[in-house]
């Protein structure tokens, strides 16, 4: 079951046009959701982050937000899902291929769920990861559909038995290849701001709300690779991730190669509010 | 008529899957070909890019360079378009959305031609620009799907009435949105060198030949905002735009406000090398 444009769809019945811009030249934005029990979580902050992914590259936001919102209700319902998550596209639409932005141009959206169960036992056991140079371009904040340079760079991190790329730019953490990334030194929290270097990410934000209510000490500034690898802990964060704890980087292991003690207190309290 | 994997269909026989690589994440690469009186011009040097884009992003070449050569002969003839251009896209395939790339994917292939006149007009009277902050990625050498950032920089110099836009990394100037860019000062040509700050043009590459042939000194160096505003000729090289003057960049004109002495003479000597 997919969401077509207005339409409710069988997945045989979906064509997508070789004109579509999305197709071209990534000319579109996207948001995952993640489902909890039926339900969508924080649907508000993707559907906001959305819209302003649209506005940054001047595509028409083709709903309101209470219109998207009801459609992929309707989908969640309709797809029978329980745990997992939406994924969400909206392209430029339809036109010859050309450079120029065509006028009176109509969107393109593309909406399904998928079953995907919470990655438990990374969350538990953490995960390996590798680094390398941010090649990106300088508009990371937009959700766009060029993720060329994050697939190559997730697919790298496979080559080197690691499951997440953390990005540096001339030394300075950035985030993942489709992840936020914190780090724990002294019993501070560290990660990059909010700008147009990393995406702001929904759990992100998630999570610096649950530390900070919790009374850990929060720096959204810049922190580079040296900081890295002397940091008493690493997690990544993200839709589908959650709270993910980084054990190795770059074969080298994170302080005694186990989760730390402030992630797994942000795991459970993220537990708590993702079940309440 | 398009070219879709090993099919020759119609516009409306063609349905591209929404899990095609390309859709989701711009995982793929292309070329735009010139057609001059039913013939691919230079299409070895474009196939042999093609390739070469592909082994960056690790892609399949799907075909040997004969075999595709021989596919697109077969496409120009069925199209019965004489002057015009061929576009030819390589994604990686389809499968379920994943940042990993999957193992034994088939690339999906997609081409087709357009009949479209030569710039007649704007290569002897020139066109506006504006420059701008190229915010690429760092691998512009690869030509890749994933051309957000192009699209905008075009629509950008639509814009603010002009055709092109000048991209500049911290001054230095790069190429064009969507093609090559040399200046002419003292009577040297000067253009951005082969790297991965630039697409390895096809025109730019016969242009430079040409260049050399007739003498012209040539430096393929970084030069800057300053040297391109100093310019006695400023023109751009690309498939479709071959050599067309820049005359007015950020609405100061360049020089005298007329293609210059140097341009025309490299316009000729295309001219020519074209109807040959």
């Amino acid at each position: 079951m997919l969401l077509y444009n207005d339409l409710f769809l069988n997945k045989e019945e979906v064509h997508i046009s070789h004109e579509d811009r999305g197709y071209y030249f990534g000319d579109g934005v996207y948001e995952v959701f993640r489902i909890y029990n039926g339900k969508i979580f924080e649907t508000e902050k993707h559907l906001q982050r959305l819209k302003r992914s649209c506005e940054e590259i001047q595509i028409q936001f083709p709903y309101t937000i209470e219109e998207i919102n009801d459609k992929l209700l309707q989908l969640v319902q309709k797809s029978f899902v329980h745990e997992g998550t939406l994924y969400l596209q909206i392209t430029r639409g339809v036109a010859p291929r050309s450079h120029v932005i065509p006028k009176d141009i109509k969107p393109v959206v593309l909406a399904y769920c998928n079953e995907v169960n919470r990655p438990l036992d990374k969350m538990q056991s953490g995960i390996k990861a590798i680094t390398q140079e941010d090649i990106r371009w300088l508009r990371c904040d937009i959700k766009s559909l060029n993720l060329l340079p994050n697939t190559l760079a997730k697919q790298n991190a496979v080559n080197h038995s690691a499951e997440e790329t953390i990005f540096h730019r001339d030394g300075v953490i950035t985030e993942c290849s489709a992840s936020n990334i914190m780090i724990v030194h002294d019993g501070e929290i560290h990660t990059h701001p909010v700008n147009h270097l990393i995406l702001n990410g929904v759990t992100r934000a998630v999570v610096l709300k649950l530390a900070a209510k919790a009374g850990f000490p929060i720096k959204e500034h810049p922190f580079d690779l040296k900081q890295l690898n002397r940091a008493d802990e690493v997690f990544i964060t993200g839709t589908t991730v959650e709270i993910t704890p980084i054990i190795s980087i770059d074969q080298l292991i994170v302080s005694d190669g186990k989760p730390g003690k402030i992630t797994r207190e942000l795991q459970n309290l993220y537990e708590k509010l993702i079940t309440s």
